[in-house]
Order: structure tokens, then sequence, then C-alpha cells
């Protein structure tokens, strides 16, 4: 008998979903636009089509054990998304319970970047950590913190969002309401609004003159920093510089063992590693200095979303084990 | 058989000891002046004696299960004493190890801001919380976070130490080695040099224009705060308007349930409560409002060090009877 979970990635605009192994083997994957929906029961029963559709094509002797999902304001606790800004469904969501009833397996839900980081204990960098936190650099800039082993959930199952510390009340509007939110700085929205800064601000010739807004994204930029292009070298060392600061004081709340940067900026290497390293060391307490590591992610790749919320199930049931035994 | 525990808080200043039951009661308690001895060792068998003379006075069925230690730099994991920069003893001194050896019995070491949270846990406000904080304003500003129910130790031993985020990178020069750090705002040292900046930038009299710096205290700037003086209600509007900013950060990062401030400055009352909660609701992210409370701590008595410190070996032993069980 094979075990098998379902991971399910709930994005904006796509959903991904897919069943796999314990050790990250991919069985089935696919997705669906999640914008394609005016109504949420609409969602769920494709959902619901499109998993029995996999289920069909696993070999014989497999078992699925359970149901994770991804979604920005996942709630651990309660199982609902809540008010998410960026879905199209208003109110509280109640999908756990919705899959449990549907399939009769546990389901786990949280937000994204927690789903990242139990992914990246289950099957990535963070394997043999108890103390770590995971950075997703995305639209947004979302985090998720393992302590003791134990993903951060929080009193109100809302813990890790470090997107929204303050780098200047006085700066960048951000989706959540307030002014100067880290996101607004760090993330492929944050790095094109400060090439956009950067564009209007000075003088030097750069190709990301020639690119819209709408058009930029943060490949364009990795590649034109790449090319020796100034502004988009700017701005990596303005965004590092900021990821750095930041860091340097989320270290001191948690401790963690190591820092793992993920998604589309954390790709661009030492472009960003680099000024980040450098500004939160010079920005740690002196006693923190040396003992933080920040890593790439090693969840870099298509299936990472699915991995990560299938994660959730896989974490579930082996802390499960532990209690039983 | 009555359970007793020896807490221990070694303070730059003074070390306060005492035994303690299981609900706070105080068999005995004394102090020794912890600059008196030039060498550690004279130090350890200072405390040694004054223990024993201690267990001599307890009742006849008593029996001592174990010895907590709240101490600056106190690292849980190794129970060492590390590079504090407020004792004279440099080096690493194993403190834990050492009363083990000499009283035969489990001995708990950690920083002082966690062995209030973890009173704060034991006797205090927090007994029904698994989520929260206890920011302490002494002459820094130490925290200690408990997340589901268990002590944040983090990896290396030292988490919690918001004291040392930043206000303002170019600000107030720190004990730490940077600048601008929170506690250089936000603490007993924090408010005087405050009351000291609006002295100097304003015209405004006020009856601390007649006091030194050395002579200042936070008792004074409340009881002027209270008759009215305009500089001493600035100065608490401003201490807590940093510290509202400061704590809507460390909120989002572990979602508590509450935030205990515990010593001078919070006994100011609303005087801080208030600009405090004010301006952590202004700047939190929105999800997060209405949700936090911001509370007095319980243990604001001359035995919340000892308290405090005794706490570290219920806790222990409550843990430990709970994975046996």
């Amino acid at each position: 008998m094979t075990e098998l979970t379902v991971g399910i990635d709930i994005g904006g605009t796509n959903t991904k979903y897919g069943i796999v192994d314990r050790n990250g083997h991919v069985y089935f994957q696919g997705n669906i636009p999640t914008t394609k929906f005016e109504e949420f029961q609409d969602y769920f029963d494709g959902m619901t089509i499109a998993l029995r559709e996999g289920v069909k094509q696993l070999p014989g002797n497999s078992k699925i054990v359970g149901i994770g999902i991804g979604a920005a304001n996942g709630n651990y606790y309660t199982g609902n998304i809540e008010r998410a800004t960026n879905l199209k469904w208003k109110g509280v969501l109640p999908l756990a319970k919705m899959f449990t009833d549907e399939f009769n397996v546990t389901c786990i839900l949280t937000n994204d970047a927690n789903a990242a980081a139990v992914g990246e204990m289950i099957y990535g960098n963070a394997k043999n950590m108890k103390d770590f936190v995971v950075i997703t650099l995305g639209t947004g800039l979302g985090s998720g913190f393992v302590c003791g082993g134990i993903l951060l959930n929080g009193h109100h199952g809302i813990a890790g969002e470090v997107g929204h510390t303050s780098v200047n009340p006085a700066g960048r509007y951000c989706n959540c309401g307030k002014r100067g939110c880290l996101e607004t700085y760090v993330s492929a929205t944050g790095i094109k609004r400060t090439v956009y800064k950067l564009l209007a601000d000075h003088l030097e010739p750069s190709e990301l003159r020639g690119i819209s807004f709408d058009l930029l994204n943060t490949k364009m930029i990795t590649e034109a920093a790449l090319r020796g292009d100034i502004v988009a070298k700017e701005a990596y060392e303005y965004t590092g510089r900021i990821l750095g600061m930041k860091l340097a004081e989320t270290a001191v709340h948690t401790d963690p063992e190591a820092i793992f940067l993920f998604g589309g900026l954390a790709q661009a290497g030492d472009l960003i590693f680099k000024p980040t390293i450098k500004h939160m060391e010079a920005n740690l307490m002196p006693l923190f200095r040396g003992k933080i590591k920040v890593l790439p992610s090693a969840m870099q790749n298509q299936a990472a979303p699915i991995l990560g919320a299938s994660s959730l199930v896989w974490d579930f049931l082996d802390k499960r084990k532990t209690v039983l035994a």
C-alpha cells in the first residue's frame, strides 16, 4: 500500500493541485484558473471533479491519507479561508471541512507561506532543522516560522505576517491598507516599484526605461542586472538592504538557525543574497552575528506549492504518530 | 511532603533568591550584592551558603525539587551565562551545572525576561494562555515569548531580544554596540533620555529641569506626569508611541493572545498603556486589529523575579509529567 497526499495551492489567479508520496514524488498534477468561478461552490465542485480524475489515474495499491491546502489568509485552526483579499469570494470559506466531508480524509489548511515552511522541513533544505523561517517572495512577502520543530500558528491562527512589518510609516501604499509595509519594497511587485522610483529619481540610462510597469517582471530586472544595467543592479542592492535590515529584527524574535528565501527574487542568487546578508549582519544585535544562515529554499520548482501543501498532511501524521507512540 | 523550588534572579547589582511552593507562597527570601564578589567562584560559594541557610529554615516535611535561575544572557540550552555585559565576570559561566553538582537537583537557567514570561504563565495573568509575550521594562527592555504553551528559546537559546530591534538606525547609542535600538527609547533609561531630549528641544517649564540625569528615575517622571508636568506627560506619550509601533511588528511575528508589560514603566498605568495601545492598533496590519490584548503583568511585587525564576522548574516538571504520562 502506497500512502499518498493531495496538495492544493490556491493562488489568486491559479489553483495548482497534485498527488504526491512521502518522498515528494508527484504522481499526478494539474491546475485550474481560480478566477474562472464566480461562485465558491462552483469552484469547489470543479476541484472535486479534478481531484477524482486524478485519483482514478493512481496505481491500484495506493491510498489517499489526507489533503493539504495552502492559501492566502488560510487559518490553520478553523480550516477556513478568511476574508482573503486576493479571491473574489468574500467572507469565510470553510474549505477544510468541505474537503473532509467530500473525501472522508483529514484536511489541513494554512496560509501559503506556512505551507512553504512545512514543505521546506519535509522535503527541502530544513529537513534536519527545528528552528527556521521561510520568506516567500512572490507578489507579496509571506513568511512561515518553525520553532522547536513545530509550525508557529499563533493564538488566532495568523502568525508570520512579516510582510506587514514597517519599513517607513509614510512610505509606499500597501494592499493591506497601511503604508510602508515590508512587502511594498521586498517582493516581485516591490522591486518593480523600486525600479520605477530609481528611473524617476536618476538620470542613468537603463534598458528598463523601455518597459512599461505592467510588463516589467523580476526576470527582466534580474537579466538586466546580470548584463550590468546600473538601475537594475541598484534595485537589487536596495531590495537586499531593506530585506537584510528587517531580517535582523525577525531574527532576534525567534532566533532561527536559518532563514530561507523562496520565490522569483530568491532565484536572483548573489544579486539578492549578498546585500541581504551584508545588511542583516550589520543590523543584527552583536550577540546574533555570524549565527543566522540565509539560504536559498530547495523548493524552487513548479511542484513546490503542491509539495508545500501536501507536506502539511505528512507533518500532521508524523506528529500524531509521535503522540500515539 | 511539600515540594519547593529555589528561584534566583541574578541582576547586575543584586541577586535575589527565595524558596517557594507551586502556588507562589514564598517560604524564605534574601538577597546579596552581585557586585561584592570579584571572583565568580566566590559569588557561587556565597550563594551556596545563603541557600543552605534558607533550606535549614524550611518546615521538616519539605523537599527542594529544583533550582531556577533568571539572568541576563542566560542560555536555556547550555545552562551557562554567556558574556553578560552587566556582570564583571567575563566569559562563559556554567552556573546550572555548578548548582546541580552542589545540590543534586535539576537546575534550569534562562534569561530574566524568559523567566518573567514563564512566571506569568505559572503564577500570573497568563495562567490560561498558550500564546503570549512578556515585555520587561527595566534598565533595558527584555522580552519572553510563549508559543503554544512553550517558552520560545530559539536555535541558539537566545530568542526574544526585541529590545534590540531598530527604531532608528541613526538614533541613540545602545549598550549592545548598535544605535537606535528599541530599549534606548522604551525602558527606565530610555524614558530618562527622552525627558532630557525634550528638555533640550523645548522651552516649556518643567519640574524635571531641577533634577540631574543621574538622580532622575521613572517614579519621578510618573509623579510629575500625574501632576500635569507637560514634559513628563509628553515623555510618556513618546515612549508609548514607539512601544506601540514596535509591538505592532512583534504581534505579526507570533500572533499572541496578549502582550504583558512588566516593570516600573508598566506601573505608570494609563500614562503608558493608552499611547501604547493606540499606536499599536494604528500600526497593526488590519487583520490583527482589535485582537491583541496589551495588559499589565500580575507579577508586580518584590518577589516577582524570584517567582519567575522558580517557575522555570515548575514548568519543566509539568512538561516532563505530560511526556511521561
